[in-house]
């Protein structure tokens, strides 16, 4: 059963979510399966998978076109309960545990063998929005946990196990250290600026230009200013929320065309394609709508991370992110023009 | 010219080290080169590595034995000056650089080509140590910067980009953000205890068991009870101290004895061998003498980070350290028995 526990000495949450007898050979590097034979999210394979949880459908009876299930290994489960086996530990100070009750759920983006969200249409990718909003909202609505991220993990370097375009939804029972941190300081510029961090931060891009990739219909991308890793891109909606379960349709359909285009021009551009993707949006709790502004960060991974970033929690990062935006501009222009020519095959 | 940069939302500082006309195609994954021909650190290719700035040898003409050089690719350098570039990002609230001033240095650990630490012999390791030392001092003293952080980088997966048995030294202008956590924690610890968390912390592990690895003459090893991933270990002296470069010279020659089991354990686990070290000790400021521990970590990357890591700053770990720690318990137990047998070899 899974638990969490916090670091004796800073604020630092893990899941140890093992089978105890767990041996070495385990834990091996993820291999990325592109055996669509294989692929327990492909149409006509849903007995592979636990048990639907939700899905888009034209009709009740009709074939699903973006599907929700449990993941088949949980870090978070909803009946989570303590664990006797551990339980000697959470007796003091030092060691805090609690049991890692939450959800743990895969959306399964299209039913067709599609490794990049890119190959998805704008209009199938906002189909998977839509998905996200309503779990997120189910989740908020049941009040049970405190928050809840969603992500996307694509390629091996990514961390990814299954080629199959898919996200993940992660409801957790305490507010994620990496959120909680961007709360703190969002709250803190409210109170000295009386204004949201995130709206200013946009408006500062949109004005600078230099680290912007694509100013949108309502959103915007750019690199940010202090990128961890190259090719680092985040996508803000210009329009101040704190929750994106509250979005309204028109807006998803905006978001659907500015996140298609982002991941397309990335996709072009990282070689093996590998990437995180995450959602940061306001916890459960209503208290910081003032402050907190949702947004999406894509982390592409082209480099490693090493000894330096896990000692210190800082990165070095080798590609300046005005140098990647310039590039990221540069491809995304050349993806549009190749777009208004017909091709050959299609005239 | 390297810069820092401070995320504008949170804590956290980046250093951008790139050339600004940097290609997609450097960065691409490190390739782990066993080529010894054209290894740089080996002895007979001194002419490869920038200036030695340090190294040990039983004569003044005697061959080397540890040789320290400023690192090729430096993330800081002790000249960095404000870049003009950029400096105009520096006038606002939101966007914080500073020069990436600092030092960057290669610790080579032996002229022989050996790969993994535990091939050097416990002297030859304790020789290394003093090197560590050496270096912490001479930046101490120096005072030009905030902190200095020594660090390992083993086998492809854990960021090595050179097999040849290394480690680093960084010295940055800041505290870094998981250091400045952990003194934090350890300072609110002593306002309401008293006493050095750390101390506490090896002294429960010592007295509970389930995760100790080892018991040393002076140092304790075990999995922490908050492992971020599979295999993960610490290694703490038992005698409260903040500083490593205020060791003796026979608590060097302990922690050898300690470090080089630790990493035989680990390295006879690990396949393929891929970790990180990482060297925590105090700012150069003196002022956490009585709450501050140092201690060493090691990271095993036998797992991959993924998006849920970097959207939350939370892991999932698959291995409990529990787990963790019986396993290695019985590998050392079988290397010692081994060690123990006089091999057909040497009879």
């Amino acid at each position: 059963m899974p638990e969490l526990r916090k670091d004796p000495i800073v604020e630092r949450w893990v899941v140890i979510a093992g089978d105890r007898a767990a041996r070495p050979h385990d834990f091996h590097e993820n291999v990325v399966s592109s055996a669509r034979a294989n692929c327990p999210f492909c149409a006509g394979h849903e007995h592979e998978t636990p048990g639907e949880l939700f899905a888009l459908r034209a009709a009740p009876d009709a074939p699903w076109r973006v599907r929700v299930v449990p993941n088949r290994y949980p870090a978070l489960e909803p009946q989570a309960a303590w664990s006797a086996t551990v339980e000697h530990a959470s007796d003091a100070t030092l060691f805090q545990t609690m049991p890692a009750s939450g959800a743990h759920e895969v959306i399964i983006e299209t039913p067709r063998h599609l490794g990049c969200s890119s190959d998805l249409t704008v209009a199938e990718l906002n189909e998977v929005l839509h998905v996200y909003r309503a779990r997120l909202h189910f989740h908020r609505e049941q009040a049970r946990f405190r928050h809840a991220m969603i992500f996307k993990n694509v390629g091996a370097a990514g961390g990814a196990s299954i080629e199959h375009a898919h996200s993940q939804l992660m409801v957790t029972p305490v507010i994620p250290t990496l959120v909680a941190e961007e709360l703190a300081a969002c709250a803190a510029f409210q109170r000295t600026h009386g204004r949201c961090i995130f709206c200013d931060l946009v408006e500062r891009e949109r004005a600078d230009g230099a680290r912007l990739v694509a100013d949108h219909d309502g959103f915007t991308v750019f690199a940010p200013f202090a990128s961890r890793l190259p090719w680092e891109c985040w996508i803000l909606p210009r329009r101040h929320a704190a929750d994106f379960d509250l979005l309204r349709d028109d807006e998803l359909g905006r978001l659907a065309v500015a996140l298609h285009d982002t991941l397309a021009t990335l996709e072009s551009v990282l070689e093996p394609v590998a990437y995180n993707l995450v959602l940061h949006t306001a916890p459960f709790d209503t208290s910081c709508n003032e402050h907190y502004h949702w947004h999406i960060e894509i982390i592409p991974r082209v480099t490693k991370t090493a000894g330096f970033e896990w000692g210190s929690g800082c990165y070095v990062n080798p590609l300046p992110p005005e140098v990647a935006a310039a590039r990221l501009r540069e491809v995304r222009g050349g993806l549009q023009a190749r777009r208004a020519l017909p091709t050959a095959k299609t005239r």
